[in-house]
C-alpha cells in the first residue's frame, strides 16, 4: 500500500491539480515526460477557457489557490449539491464510453439545480481515477490517441460549457477505484427557490419530457455490452436516438427557470431514481398523499409503463402546481404533461396510488432503493 | 458487478442519504431492520443539531432537498473547496482510528478556508464506504459496538462544531474502497480573501506553529502500526502529544481571519504538501522567489529539519507581510514566526534558497510530489 500523504521522501499515490496545487515544473527526482503533467496543465487551460463563459456575478477566482471565490448577487440564494460516481455502480468503464461518463456526471449535478430552479454558477470536480485511466499511452489501445479522462473531460466540459458553467476546482487523486464527486453551485433569488415541501392536496402533479426512456436504453445498452467486442461499446447509429435518455440526458434548466420566474410551481424535484420513488420523497417532505393516472405517464422511446414508472435517471422535472395555474403544454420546446394529483394522506391508506384502466391500486416505490 | 443506477427491478449497489433522497420507511421488498437506516437517519439528524450551531447569513436550507441553499451576507464572497482522501493514499483503515479520519478530512477543507482568510459557513460529504464500515454487526469486533461511518462522523462533526460548521448535504454510496470527498464553504468580504500570489520581494515569510510535526508523527503511526495489534493500533497514553499533529492537526481559522481583517498579509496559503513545495507553488503564483534561514524554521516535536521542510500536513499558514507590517508573537495564542523573506526571481538561479550555518543552498521542493 501506498503511504499517505505526508510521509516526507517517499513516492506518494496521488495528485492534485484543484485550487490547492500548482505543479512546479522544477520538481527533481522523477521523470517529468509523461502525460500526467500535460493532462494537469490541459484542465487549468480547459477550465480557464472555461470560466470566460461564466455568467456575471458568478465566478470571480478559478483553479490556483487555496479556495475558489464565488461573487453573489446582492438577492441571491445559492444552491449547492454534491453527487458521488463510482465505477461499477453509477457507471461501468466497461459499458460507458468516457465521453457520456463525463456527460452523465454534469448532467446529474446540473439536474439537481433544474429542480431548485437556480441558474448554474460553478463546478468543481473530485476524480480518483486509477492510473492508467490518466495516461495516454497505457490506454491507447483502448481510447485512441487520448486517455479516459481526457475524453471524460470532453464530455463533461461540452455540457458545462452548454450551461455557461465554468470548472472553478476540484482534486485529483491516484485511487484503484474510479470514483468521480460533482460539485454543482447555483443562484436562484432569496425566497424563490423550488422545494420538496410545498406540496398542497388538491395540487396537480405534471412532468417534463418522458419517462422510462434512461432505463431502456440502459437495458439495451447492458445487452450491447456483454455481447460486443470492443467494450466499452461503440454505439450503432440505428441505436443511438434509443440510447440517448441514458447516455446523455439533459438537464431542465431552462424548465427549472421558467417554473421558478413564473412562481407557477408550487414543489418540485427532479427524477433521478424512478417517478414512484421520487414522488414518495415529495409526499414525503411535503406531508402529502399523490395519485398518478398510468394512461397518462408519457413514455420515452422503447419505455414500458414499469420503466417510467420505476426506472430513475431521466433527469425530468416532477413538480405540483395549484389547479387554478395554466401551464403550457411546452416550456422551452419540452412537453408538459400533468400526470396526476396530490391527495390528503389518509390512516391505513397507501401514500401512492397508481389508477389503471382496471381501477387504482397501491403504487409502490421501486425506483432505485437506498442500501437495499 | 451490479448494475448501475437505474436498472428497474435489480438491487442497487449505492445509497444516497444527501440533500436528494428521503428514505421512505414503507420501501417495500426488503429488509429495513439492519443498521443502514439508523445510520442515514442519525446523519441527517446530527447535521440537524449541527446546522443549529451555523452562523448568521449562512446555511438557509439543509439536508433533504435536491440542493442545500445558503444565503450570503452582502458583500461577501465565498470561498469553496473540494478535497479528495482514499484509502491506502490519504489514509489507512489500517492505520487511522475512524475518528482520526473524519477530524482530518474536516481540518483539510478548514484549513483552505483559513488561508483564504474565510470563516466558515457549510460542509458537504461525500462518502464511498465498504459495506462493512456502515454496518454495525459486521465491525463490531474492531471498533466495539459503533460502526466505522459512525465513527468517523463523530470526529468530523465534533471538528465542524467547534468552527460552528453544518455539515449541508452530501452523498453516500457502497464502494468496494473507501474514499471522502469534503467540501467547505466559507465567506469573506469582497476583495479581502489572501491570495498565492501577492507576495512581494522585500516581503517577510512567515508560518504559524511549529513544523515536521505531523511527519514525524505519521513516522511514529506508521511504525506502531506494522508491530501492533490490534489495527488500527489503539495511541498509547506517552505517544498522544507525538501523534497529535498528524492524527489532530487544527485549522488556523482564527489566524486567517485575523490577517485577513486586518490586511497585514500581502499573500497566503496553508501547509498541507510540505514547506518547500507550497513556497514554490506561492512563489509561482506571486512570480517571485524566496530564501529561508534554517535556523529560524520553527521545529514541531520530535521534528527533524527535513520533516519541517518537506514533511506536509501541518496545515499551519504560511504567509508573506511587507517589512512594515507589524506581526505579533503570537496570534490567538498560536506563535507566529518569520523564517525568511521574499526575492526578485533571477534567471539561473534557483528559485527556493535555504540558508544554513554552511552558506546558501537551493532548496528542493521534494514535499507531497504529484503524480510522481
Amino acid at each position: 500500500m501506498a503511504p499517505p500523504r505526508g510521509l516526507a521522501g517517499q513516492n506518494p499515490a496521488g495528485l492534485t491539480y484543484s485550487q490547492k496545487v500548482r505543479i512546479k515544473q522544477t520538481h527533481t527526482g522523477a521523470s517529468r515526460e509523461r502525460g500526467e503533467l500535460a493532462l494537469l496543465a490541459e484542465i487549468r487551460q480547459r477550465a480557464a477557457r472555461a470560466a470566460s463563459l461564466g455568467q456575471k456575478g458568478g465566478l470571480s477566482l478559478g483553479i490556483g489557490d487555496d479556495c475558489a471565490l464565488l461573487t453573489p448577487r446582492r438577492g441571491d440564494e445559492l444552491a449547492v449539491t454534491t453527487d458521488l460516481l463510482i465505477d461499477g455502480s453509477h457507471f461501468h468503464l466497461n459499458w460507458h464510453q468516457p465521453e457520456t461518463v463525463g456527460h452523465r456526471a454534469m448532467a446529474r449535478g446540473l439536474s439537481d439545480l433544474a429542480a431548485m430552479g437556480a441558474r448554474p454558477v460553478a463546478a468543481f470536480l473530485s476524480l480518483g481515477l486509477p492510473r492508467s485511466l490518466t495516461m495516454d499511452s497505457a490506454v491507447s489501445r483502448r481510447t485512441g490517441s487520448r486517455s479516459w479522462v481526457q475524453r471524460f473531460l470532453d464530455g463533461f466540459l461540452a455540457l458545462a460549457k452548454a450551461y455557461k458553467t465554468p470548472l472553478a476546482g476540484g482534486d485529483l487523486a491516484e485511487s484503484t477505484l474510479a470514483v468521480a464527486d460533482i460539485v454543482l453551485i447555483g443562484a436562484v433569488p432569496r425566497g424563490r427557490a423550488l422545494l420538496r415541501s410545498g406540496a398542497k392536496p388538491g395540487d396537480l402533479l405534471y412532468v417534463t419530457g418522458t419517462l422510462g426512456g434512461a432505463a431502456a436504453g440502459l437495458t439495451r445498452l447492458s445487452e450491447l455490452a456483454s455481447s460486443a467486442e470492443p467494450n466499452p461499446p461503440r454505439i450503432p447509429k440505428k441505436l443511438e436516438a434509443l440510447l440517448a435518455p441514458h447516455l446523455y440526458p439533459q438537464p431542465r434548466i431552462a424548465q427549472g427557470l421558467w417554473l421558478q420566474r413564473r412562481g407557477l410551481a408550487s414543489a418540485a424535484l427532479d427524477l433521478s431514481d424512478g417517478l414512484s420513488t421520487d414522488l414518495a420523497h415529495l409526499c414525503v417532505e411535503s406531508g402529502v398523499a399523490a395519485e398518478i393516472d398510468a394512461t397518462l405517464v408519457p413514455l420515452g422511446l422503447g419505455a414500458n409503463l414499469a420503466q417510467a414508472l420505476h426506472g430513475g435517471e431521466d433527469y425530468e422535472l416532477l413538480f405540483t402546481a395549484p389547479p387554478a395555474a395554466r401551464l403550457p403544454r411546452a416550456i422551452a420546446r419540452v412537453p408538459v404533461t400533468r400526470i396526476g394529483r396530490i391527495l390528503k394522506p389518509r390512516a391505513a391508506h397507501p401514500d401512492l396510488t397508481l389508477i389503471t384502466p382496471q381501477g387504482p391500486r397501491p403504487l409502490e416505490a421501486k425506483g432505485w432503493e437506498h442500501f437495499c
